[in-house]
C-alpha cells in the first residue's frame, strides 16, 4: 500500500541521491480535492491553420474558470476567447516561449493531410518545456474511422504516435491525451476536457479517447462538482480496495450509492456504506439468479441511474496447472455474470433511459499476462463486451465504457512479491503505482450525466505504462 | 549485429549458468530455409462443440503435407481428415496426454457465448505442455465487428486475452496467434495459415490477424515455394539491413525485384541486386518528382505487382531539441512521400490489378517513443494510411498491410548504447531480438498472391515485445 522509495526520492536527501545513481524520480501526483478549481494555472492553445473547435472550446474554457493564451500560430484565438468573455493573451513575444502554463491544448481537428503536420512540430517545440509539473496535454483530433479522405484519416491516426511520445517526453508527471470529436459531437466534449486537465486524471496518460453523437439525452449538471446528484449507483465489489473507492467517490460526486459485495464481506460492506450513506446489497453477482434479484432491487428502488462493474476475481495458474473450476469461476464473475447483468438491467428498464453501465478491464486483458489465461480472456472480453453492447445499449440512451487499471497500489499488489510489484510500479512513465482513487475519477468521469457522448470507450489507468499489447 | 549472450545462453556451460542465475534463456529460432516442409511435426487440433472450419483446415493441411491428430473434444476431425485424405489420428488415451506436437490449432470461430469458453481451457491445459520448442499456437475466431450477436463478439473478444496470455506462458519460442477469418473468407486462410505454422514466422507472436472477403481474384501459387514467381517487386531501401534482406528474400520466392534506394546508397545498392539478379533505381522518394518518375519506371516494366515501402529514416531529439527540417524530413520521407507514390501507382494503373502494397511501421508508432515524436508520428500515419486506403484500393484488387517491427538486429541497433540495446532484445517473450530476415517473412507473407483476404492489417514482428500502448 505504502510505496516507500515514491517517498524516499522525494526527500531532500532521497532526491540527490536518486540523481546521482541516474534512478527514476517519480513526483507526487497532484490529486482531485473537493472544492477545488478544475486548473490550477494558464492554458496553453494550439491548432492548425484551421482549428474548427476555437469557439467550442472557448465556451468550455468560460465556465470552467480558466486563463489561456495562445500560440503565435493561433492569432484568431483572442477575438473569439473576447467573444465568449475570456480573458485571454498572446504566449511569448518575438519568438521567445511565454510563462509557464499548466495545460497545452491543440486543435488538430482542422488537419487533413500528413503535410500540414508542421503546426504541430511548431507548438509542441516552443511549448514542451514550458508546462508545469503534473500539467496536462490534451490534443484534440477527428476520430480517423470517420474521416472524409484517406489522407485525412492518415494525419489523424497519426496523431496517436505523437500523443503517446510527447506522453513518454515530457516527464514531471505531465499526462498527454489524444481527444477524438467526431463531427457534430463539439457539445460532448465539455465533461471529457474537464476530467482531461484536472487532477482527477493523475494517472491517466497516453489514452486515445472518442467522443461521439450524443447518447440519449444528456444535461450539464448543475453544479460541476456534484454531477451525481440525485443519481443511484450500483458499485459491485464495494467492499474494500478500488470498490471500495469508486464508492466514496461517487458518494462525493453527490450519488446515492448501493454497495454490493459477496455476503462474506458484509461487516466490511456496511462499514463502506455507513461511511457514504449509502446501502448494502450483500450477493455473489456469480449465481444463476442474481440478474434477476438485481432488476428486483432496482426496480424496488426506482431504478438505477449507474452500474459500476467493479466485482472481479483472479485465480492465478499456468493454464497447464490450472484447475477447471478456477477457469470456470473467473470468466463467470468477470464476464459472463456482467453479460447476463447487463442484458437483464437495460431489458427489464431497471436501469434507466441515460444509464450509465462502467466496467473494469485489465492490462491483462490488453496484453496477456503470464498465469493469467482466464482472468486475461475475461478482461479481453469485457472490452468486447463494451464495444459490442454500445451501439445496442445506445438506443436506449444508455452508455458503456471501461477503464483498465494498470499497476493500483492496494492489498491486491501488496501481497506481490518485492521485485515483481516494484518493476509494475516503475515501469511506466509516471514511476508509480496508481491509488484507488485514480480508477474511481476515471470511472466517475464516465458515469456522469454529462458524459453522454463517450460509449463504447475503454481507458487505460496505468501512468502510461509500458506494458502493452 | 551479434547477441553474444544469446551465443552464451545455448552454450553448455552458459546454459547451466543462466539456470543458476535466473536469467533468461533466449532459445535459437528455427528459421525457413528454402525446400523446407511448412511443419516439421504433427499438428493437434481443437475446437468448440461446433467447430465449422475443420473441412476448410482438413483441406490446407491435406495440402501442406501436415500430420495431425485430434484432441478428444473433437472426435468429427477424423471422419473429417479421412475424407479429404489425410492420416490422422487420436491424440492421448483415456486422459493422458498424447506425443508432442509441434503445433495447436484450435477452432473457436463457433463460440457464441462467454460460458463455452471452457471448450479452450480444456483444449490448452491438456496440450500445453505438449508442445515442442519453437512450435507455433493458432487460434482461430471471427472477426468481433462482424458478429450477429454482442455475446459472439464478445467471446471472440475475448480471445485475444487468452491467446496473448498464452504467448507469454508456453516459453520455448512458441509462438501463439489469434486468426480471425470472417464467414465466408474460409477460402482465404491458406496462406496465412501456411506462414503461421512455418519457421518463416519465428519471430511473430501474439499478433492479431483478419482474414476477409477476397480482394481482387486470388490465386493459389502453382509452386507454394516460389509464391511471387513471375512478379515484379518494388523494395525501397534496399541497399542494406532490412530492405537488402527484404530484396533477397523477394528474390527467394520468385520474384524479380526492383531495388530503390537514394543516390548515394549506389554502390552497396548495385550489390544487392546483383547478387538477386534484380535492376535498380537510384532515387530520393522524398523528391516532389518521386510519385511520377516511378509511374513512368512502372510503366516502362509493364507495371509492377508490389511495392515494398521498407525506406525510412530517423532523426531523434526531444521534440523541444529538434530542429525543424528534421520533423519534415522525417514525415515527408516515412509517410507523406508514401501516401503520393501509393495514390499515384494505383490511381495510373503502374501498380497492377491484383497488386499488393506492403508498409513498414514501428512500435515507436504503435506505442510511442522518447526522442522519436517525428518518427512515431510518421508510422503511426502509415497505420492509419493502411487503415483508411485498403477499403479504396480493394476496389482495384489491391491488397495494403503493414508489419510493424520490434527490436531486429541490425547496423542501426548495433549502434545503440549497450545497456539499451540488451534491454530491447531481452523484453519480449523470445528473450531476443529478431533478425531481418523475420521482417521480410512477414511482408513475403502479404505479398503472395494467395493472400488476398489480408488488407488493412497491421502485423508486429516484435517476439511479442512487453512494450506496446
Amino acid at each position: 500500500m505504502t510505496d516507500s522509495y515514491l517517498n524516499f526520492a522525494n526527500s531532500p536527501v532521497g532526491g540527490k541521491l536518486a540523481d546521482v545513481l541516474g534512478l527514476p524520480k517519480p513526483m507526487v501526483l497532484e490529486r482531485y480535492k473537493a472544492g477545488q478549481p478544475v486548473i490550477k494555472g494558464s492554458v496553453l492553445l494550439g491548432g492548425g491553420t484551421n482549428a474548427p473547435l476555437l469557439e467550442t472550446l472557448a465556451g468550455i474554457f468560460k465556465r470552467i474558470g480558466a486563463q489561456t493564451v495562445a500560440h503565435a500560430q493561433l492569432p484568431q484565438w483572442t477575438p473569439i476567447a473576447n467573444q465568449a468573455g475570456l480573458m485571454s493573451g498572446r504566449w511569448g513575444v518575438d519568438g521567445q516561449p511565454g510563462e509557464k502554463v499548466k495545460a497545452l491544448v491543440f486543435d488538430a481537428t482542422g488537419l487533413v493531410d500528413s503535410s500540414e503536420s508542421e503546426a504541430l512540430y511548431q507548438f509542441f517545440h516552443d511549448a514542451a518545456r514550458s508546462v508545469l509539473p503534473c500539467g496536462r496535454v490534451v490534443i484534440l483530433g477527428r476520430p480517423p474511422e470517420l474521416c472524409r479522405t484517406p489522407r485525412q484519416a492518415t494525419i489523424q491516426r497519426a496523431l496517436e504516435g505523437l500523443s503517446r511520445s510527447l506522453a513518454k517526453e515530457l516527464k514531471k508527471a505531465i499526462a498527454v491525451q489524444l481527444v477524438y470529436v467526431a463531427e457534430g459531437a463539439e457539445g460532448q466534449l465539455e465533461s471529457t476536457l474537464r476530467f482531461l486537465l484536472s487532477p482527477r486524471s493523475a494517472y491517466v496518460s497516453a489514452q486515445v479517447v472518442r467522443v461521439g453523437a450524443p447518447v440519449g439525452e444528456g444535461a450539464a449538471p448543475a453544479d460541476w462538482s456534484k454531477p451525481l446528484a440525485g443519481k443511484k449507483v450500483l458499485v459491485t465489489g464495494a467492499s474494500r480496495g478500488i470498490g471500495a473507492s469508486i464508492a466514496e467517490v461517487m458518494a462525493q460526486e453527490g450519488a446515492t450509492v448501493i454497495c454490493l459485495d459477496i455476503p462474506q464481506a458484509q461487516a466490511s460492506l456496511d462499514e463502506v456504506a455507513a461511511k457514504i450513506g449509502g446501502s448494502t446489497i450483500a450477493l455473489d453477482i456469480g449465481a444463476a439468479d442474481a440478474p434477476q434479484l438485481l432488476v428486483d432491487a432496482a426496480k424496488a428502488d426506482g431504478g438505477w441511474d449507474v452500474v459500476v462493474h467493479n466485482a472481479g476475481i483472479t485465480r492465478d495458474k499456468t493454464i497447464a496447472n490450472m484447475k477447471e473450476h478456477f477457469w470456470q469461476m473467473v470468466v463467470n464473475v468477470n464476464l459472463s455474470t456482467q453479460e447476463r447483468i447487463n442484458d437483464a438491467l437495460v431489458e427489464s428498464g431497471a436501469l434507466k433511459a441515460g444509464g450509465r453501465i462502467v466496467c473494469v478491464s485489465s492490462i491483462s486483458g490488453i496484453a496477456g499476462n503470464l498465469g493469467q489465461t482466464n482472468y486475461a480472456l475475461s478482461k479481453a472480453g469485457v472490452v468486447g463486451m463494451v464495444q459490442s453492447t454500445a451501439p445496442i445499449f445506445a438506443k436506449k440512451g444508455i452508455t458503456i465504457n471501461a477503464v483498465a487499471p494498470g499497476f493500483i497500489e492496494t492489498q491486491m499488489t501488496a501481497a506481490v512479491p518485492f521485485a515483481i510489484r516494484e518493476a509494475g510500479r516503475r515501469m511506466n512513465s509516471m514511476s508509480q503505482g496508481g491509488l484507488p482513487q485514480d480508477v474511481a475519477q476515471a470511472i466517475a468521469w464516465f458515469a456522469s450525466p454529462a458524459s453522454n457522448g463517450l460509449t463504447g470507450n475503454v481507458v487505460r489507468v496505468c501512468g502510461q505504462s509500458l506494458i502493452g499489447a
